[in-house]
This record gives C-alpha cells, sequence and structure tokens, in this order.
C-alpha cells in the first residue's frame, strides 16, 4: 500500500543512495530533481519539452493551483495531469511555504492558515485537512503534508513551537489522507515534513514523531531558507542518519548544483528548485564550468552551443550569439531556449551523479564535478 | 537569373493563381503566407516549430535585423539562416515600413531617410543602396527595394510624389543590386513596390515604370494602411490585371483570413502579416467559425482543443480550458501554443485555397468558407 522504493545501492564511500520508486504515473530514479512546475506548467515549457529534458517528475504548487486555475476547473478536468498533459508523476507541495512567503496579512492558529490570494486578495483558509482534500483534487502522485513554518533563522522557542505544531499537524493530515480516497483511479503517496530549524534535538524529536506516523516517504523542511551552508549540511547530515533508510528522503528547495551534489552525499534521493528556471529566464544558464551570463557582451559572436557537448535540444540547435541576441531584444524564444538548458543540465546533473553510485565512485564522481565547476 | 516561377494554374472564374517559385532553401507554393519573424525570430517559436506549422518561407524585417543583433553579428554568423536555424527561404523587407512608422524623429530626403532607433536613440541613414547592402549582409533570399512611403490616407500630390520618388529609388536599387554580389553562395532575389495610393493613374504610372526596370517580382504596396476594404480590393484588382504574370504578386501586410482570400482571388500570390502571431499574444485565435478570444470565461472548462479537427501541435495536445488557464495566469506557454495555433490556420487557409485552385474550385471553396466564418 505504501509506495515502492528499491534501493539499488548506496555508495561506501559516503552515504549517496541510488534507487527507484515507482507511481502509477511511472518510475522516478533517484536521485532525482524535480523541476518547478508552479500553476501547473514548468514556464515557457510544454510537457513534450520536459520528457525530452529527461524530466521523471515535475513539481506542482498547490497554494498556486488552488488559487488558479482552481478546485472546480483541475476536478472537471480530472486532476492535472490531464489539465497539463504531464503524463509522469507530479510531486505537489501543500502550499504552506507560498502562503508563509505571503506578504499579505495572513493569520496562523493550532487550526491552520489564513491568507489573502495574491491575485485578487480574496481571503482562504488551509488547514492540514483541506491540504489533503485539495491536493487529491489536483490528484498529484505524492503530496505533501502542511507543516508550520517560522520565519528564518529562528530562535530555539520559536523552532521548537514549530516542531510541536508540525507534528500535530502531521497527525491530522495523515488521519485525514487514510480516511479519503483518491479521485481518479490512480494510487496517491503522502509524505511527512521534519522540522526543528537548526537545533539537533529538536530535529531528533520531529523525525521520530513524524516516523511514528508512518508517511510514504520524509521530507526534510526548514532548510535553505537562509542558514549558512555549513549549518544545512550538518542538519541534512544529522536527519538523514535518523530517516528510515527504506523510504525517500526529499531535501526540499536545494538547491545549487554543489548543494545538491553535497546532499546526495549526505543521502538524499529528491531535490526540488526553481534555480535551473528561474535562472534561465534571467538568463544565467549552467554549463560544467559554472554559470553563464548569457547578456555578456562577450557571447554576442560566440557561434558555439553554451556547452560544448551537451546533447539538449538548445545546445544542439542554437548558439550562444543568438542566445544573446534573444536575450538582449527580450524575446519569449530565448527564456524557452536558456530554461531546457538548465533543466536539461541538472537532470544530466543527477543522472551522472546516480550512475556513480552505482559504480561506487560518487564521491570521485563529486570531486571531479566540483574541480571544474566554479559555482 | 531570375526567380523561377511555376504559374501552375489560374482559376477559370476568378484570377486566383495557384503556382511555385524556387529558391536555392527551398521552394514555396502559392499562395503562400509569410509569418513575420520580426528581430529574426516568429515570436516565441523555434525554426523546428514553424516547419511544423507548414511554414515555407518566413519574413525578417531589415530595420530591426539592422539595429539587433547588427550587421557584425549577421555577418560573422553568416547570415539569418545560420544565425536563426532557420533553413528555408526569407523574404526581408527594406525597413521602409518600420522608418515611417517611428515615432521619433525622421527626415527623408530624395537622397533617402534618417531615422533614430527605437532602442537607443541613435541615428542612422537609409539609401536605397544601402538597403541592398543590408539585405546581402542579412542574406535573406528575396529583398525589397526601399519605397518612398507617404502617411494615409494621402491625397494626390503626395501620392503623387511618393510614387515618382520610389521610381527613382527602385532604380537606384536595381543599379545597385546587379552590381553587387551575395555574401554567402546563393542566389538573392530581389522584388520591385508598386506604389501610387489609392489613385488609378499613379498605379498604372508606377507598374509601367517599376516593371521596366525588371526586378525578380512585384510587391503591391502602400495599401493595408488605413484605407477602405473597398478600395483595397479595387487598386489590387487594378494592379494584378497589370502586373506581369509569370512573376510572383506580393501584397505586403495583408491581413485577415478574409481580406486574404478576397486577394487571392484578385490574383496575388504572397501574403505577410503580423496579424496571426500579434492576435495569438492577444489571447485571439482564428478558427474556422471566426475568431475565438482565449480569455472569455466561458471556455474555462472547455475540454477540447481550440478547433476540432485541426492538426496543429496545440490542437492535438491541450485543451482550450488549459489555454485559458495559461493566458489568465499568463504563462509564456499559453503565447506559444496559440502562435503555433494561428500560425497553422493561415498555413492552412493558403494550402486549402491552393488546391481550391489546383482543382478550379476558388470561389466555391471561398464563399463556403465565408459562409462558415464570421470575422
Amino acid at each position: 500500500m505504501g509506495i515502492k522504493f528499491d534501493l539499488l545501492q548506496t555508495d561506501s564511500g559516503c552515504k549517496a543512495r541510488a534507487g527507484m520508486f515507482h507511481t502509477e504515473h511511472g518510475s522516478v530514479e533517484t536521485p532525482a530533481f524535480m523541476p518547478v512546475g508552479t500553476i501547473g506548467t514548468v514556464k515557457t515549457l510544454t510537457s513534450q519539452e520536459l520528457r525530452e529534458c529527461r524530466v521523471q517528475i515535475m513539481l506542482g504548487n498547490t497554494y498556486h493551483l488552488y488559487l488558479r486555475p482552481g478546485l472546480e476547473v483541475l476536478q472537471e478536468f480530472g486532476g492535472l495531469h490531464r489539465f497539463n498533459q504531464w503524463s509522469g508523476p507530479i510531486l505537489t507541495d501543500s502550499g504552506g511555504f507560498q502562503v508563509y512567503s505571503l506578504d499579505e496579512l495572513k493569520k496562523v492558529t493550532t487550526e491552520g492558515v489564513e491568507f489573502a490570494s495574491h491575485w485578487d486578495g480574496s481571503r482562504h483558509f488551509f488547514t492540514p485537512e483541506r491540504v489533503v482534500d485539495i491536493q487529491r483534487i489536483i490528484g498529484s502522485d505524492i503530496m505533501m503534508v502542511l507543516d508550520y513554518l517560522t520565519g528564518n533563522p529562528a530562535d530555539y522557542s520559536i523552532s521548537r513551537e514549530a516542531h510541536l505544531h508540525t507534528v500535530e499537524w502531521a497527525k491530522r493530515s495523515r488521519t485525514h489522507f487514510l480516511s479519503t480516497e483518491p479521485y481518479y483511479g490512480f494510487q496517491q503517496y503522502q509524505f511527512g515534513i521534519v522540522q526543528g530549524g537548526i537545533y539537533k534535538d529538536l530535529r531528533a524529536a520531529s523525525i521520530e514523531e513524524i516516523c511514528n506516523i508512518e508517511f510514504d516517504g520524509y521530507a526534510i523542511g526548514g532548510l535553505a531558507v537562509g542558514e549558512s551552508l555549513e549549518e544545512r549540511n550538518e542538519i541534512t547530515d544529522f536527519c538523514t542518519d535518523r530517516l528510515p533508510t527504506e523510504l525517500p528522503r526529499y531535501l526540499m528547495g536545494v538547491g545549487k548544483p554543489q548543494d545538491i551534489l553535497d546532499s546526495i552525499e549526505l543521502g538524499v534521493d529528491m531535490f526540488d528548485c526553481v534555480i535551473p528556471t528561474r535562472n534561465a529566464r534571467n538568463g544565467t544558464v549552467f554549463t560544467h564550468q559554472g554559470k553563464l551570463m548569457i547578456r555578456n557582451a562577450k557571447h554576442k559572436l560566440n557561434s558555439n552551443p553554451i556547452e560544448q557537448g551537451c546533447d539538449c535540444f538548445t545546445c544542439q540547435n542554437y548558439s550562444l550569439g543568438y542566445l544573446h541576441h534573444l536575450f538582449r531584444v527580450r524575446e519569449m524564444l530565448g527564456y524557452r531556449l536558456a530554461t531546457i538548458h538548465n533543466i536539461h543540465f541538472y537532470q544530466r546533473l543527477v543522472k551522472e551523479a546516480r550512475e556513480a553510485i552505482l559504480e561506487d565512485r560518487f564521491q570521485t564522481f563529486k570531486k571531479a564535478f566540483l574541480t571544474e565547476y566554479h559555482g
């Protein structure tokens, strides 16, 4: 009944894992990177292009999808897969992070969180149960529980309060999940989220309580929100030491290529981040040498692709000089082509990491990557 | 040495013609519609997508390409085909229309036209000769001569002056064209432009003088700029009666689907217009029943494609309800998908018109189209 996760290999030199989990919309090789399809679409791209970029699973934002297109539309269409024509697995977040990030007035109680839509100011109320219901209607393959967030960096007492509320909400979420059914005839899974800020005793308590609830996988939340890299890695390391080995581990909101490799080394299986897509639209693309700014005047006459040897559609067809031109005149095609390259780069990164783990040479791979890469 | 144009069929009931002309980048079936690729790209689309929309020839704007990417880049890349990866035929306008449309100060003399860049205000000077040189560097398959435009509607004396200057400039253009060589190893062709406003004696004089210069094809300029539909059709009819039958005829800047059918009936072979692409980005798409506004709330739950039976990528993959959502949240993917549909619609229109001409039933086809279409 729970998610099927095959742990295929753990690197002998570190905690890096290669595995595969299975949903009714397809299997996902781990480590996996999930591009962010905020409002149902990974910005600028078709579902076909995502597939061509080797994407195996995409992320949707519950907060955004709930507001637009809204539940009536999603239900009428039979869920997000049929609406956006992405036939692979979808993971949806709980909406909590977006709600907490809103400038608009929001009110958090032990019952849930009230917020105002960034579109029209209309008021809405998310509870742990409501967020399960919404994700039933979205029809994601994996749904996240609503967690209780704090501003970062948060002091101990605030982090402790957030952890305690998150555990309560997780219990309510799981109970509601187990007492409801999917709408669209395929199995949905639910992941819990570990909180506790940068305090190890809180993280330990959170892991114990959240894991006791028994979810299909576990996310490490509350990181990548302003703490130092050392703190993040230390907490990630602490968490992966304590999370069950037989289920997927997801580090939410991470990150840069070097951060992803750090976290894979520490035993994380799943990632999501807006960096590849948002950077692309700003004209920053990734190469194995580091980031490259398309708008830089030095690329004006460059007839080479963004990266030699890259087999993405963009590099196979268009020059850096042409991309420079497209960005200079603000043609949408430029944003598309850069997005394709960056998503492809991230998919290639986790794929190469996975191959290295399967061949028990992850740290050698990581070292070689970082020697070349200057981010 | 001139362009090879095969006139395959003239409808027995009207002046509609089906033909084909040949360039070193491929042959073009006529009647042909050329989508506008202003700054080297048909906005939002890749060259591959243009091909999938059955586009046989694209148009580039000399004014825009001259300013950005600029001649240094185009020459370094070996011309626009290699720069934008469109391997089919390209026609470039002379830049005259854009220059005359600028709000920025411009100064027209018998020598040429001085203008300020809309990007940075820098000053530039176009002469008939310079415009040939620029189009040599762009490397279009068909270049247009610089014509002398007037505001519309223009009175007789202004139209007469414009006609006389246009003839002088056409002679200079042709002389310069014939005394220069292509840069990139393939043959380029040059079309003349007939002016004369809405005055038949001026049009007659313009046709006689321009045709005496002997270009590879002839455009009817100075229409679709504010005159009535009746005036436009009357002048078009007048011109096609007098233009040589053995060369392509191009009506610049036209137009709506019904205008294109009117003009095909009057013996026009080539068209360009921003309507399909600009409308698409505004959320207006074409169907055989007429225009459809994607943003209209009634499409919210519509799981059908824009048009049943349409075999464009958009209609084959995405619903009107999803497009409605994309436009509502201003996702770039919406602009792309609407653009694909509209270009495909226009290509299908001229293709169906061509088939009707080849089967000597153009007027029946046109009548059936217009009975269904409400534009």
